[in-house]
């Protein structure tokens, strides 16, 4: 499975049961929310904007897009869980189904940041991201066209300790119309 | 990585915090255990049993071992969750990292089971076990050499729908006196 492939299949709204395990504290965190992929032109002023950003040519990307969530964790006191970002693949032209993906926000740190990617031969998306004092490893793959599953560690810089564990099972939603 | 190697690296006492998803109410479980898991003989009674059970040749089967759990949920009424199960491995004779896993006691039924397993490029451990009402797809992998993720997946027995999708995180305990 390639980038593109696998942007196309995740392309709609997907709702979202996570669940975070922080570790130190052996603590539960719940969080339901909605989530939504849309493709984005290649010529879409965000997607160039963030190529402009990180120096990359804009013939280079593959498959731009969108996602945007809005949810309810059941910690105190929290706030509804609320965000978007552009998300814009760049392929490895000289590794198969492996290349970078620029993020106009972070999910660890809300900056922007640089992801390595990969998919591996049994079509799961790994993806690596180093922050300056975290690093966060994703793994999103497909039961069925309408179910995703989504792993992600927050470990520390130095990538040794794991201090968040959470997952996602996503099971896509029917559009009123559609 | 081999079987043997996957199991040498799962021998010991493990922390466990799971979440279970049961996705058609969006329904979170919380379960905390402590999961023991340890090598057995090759001639082990309780492996010599199972072998005969599923007409295995003992001299065909690599790295039994012995997984026990205990732990708390927090559904209403739960009571403890206890349980232990004989694990036998047989490795396929002519696909590397494939294989049978035989087992005295499932985890979706508790009744005896022999699912096929496979280990990726990667790392993942893959187990999939058909039982007569459902199915359960199991994957397990090292994030490093203290901390192990398993995603458990329950489907329908047609293997198209998910009922209960949940993840744990498993933290390797240090034993007094080791």
């Amino acid at each position: 499975m390639d980038i593109t492939e696998f942007v196309e299949k995740s392309i709609g709204c997907w709702r979202s049961q996570r669940s975070a395990h922080h570790l130190a504290f052996a603590h539960f965190e719940a969080v339901q929310s909605e989530i939504d992929i849309i493709a984005l032109s290649e010529t879409d002023p965000a997607v160039l904007e963030l190529c402009s950003t990180y120096h990359v040519d804009p013939s280079a990307i593959a498959s731009p897009f969108r996602m945007s969530w809005e949810g309810q964790s059941d910690w105190e006191d929290s706030e509804a869980v609320k965000g978007t970002c552009v998300l814009v693949p760049v392929p490895d032209l000289t590794q198969a189904n492996c290349g970078k993906l620029l993020r106009d926000q972070g999910y660890a740190e809300t900056i922007a940041a640089v992801g390595e990617y990969s998919i591996t031969a049994d079509g799961t998306f790994v993806l690596i991201t180093a922050y300056e004092r975290a690093a966060a490893e994703e793994k999103i793959w497909f039961v069925n066209p309408n179910v995703r599953c989504r792993v992600s560690l927050i470990k520390t810089s130095a990538g040794t300790g794991v201090v968040t564990a959470s997952f996602s099972s996503e099971i896509r939603q029917t559009r009123p119309g559609s």
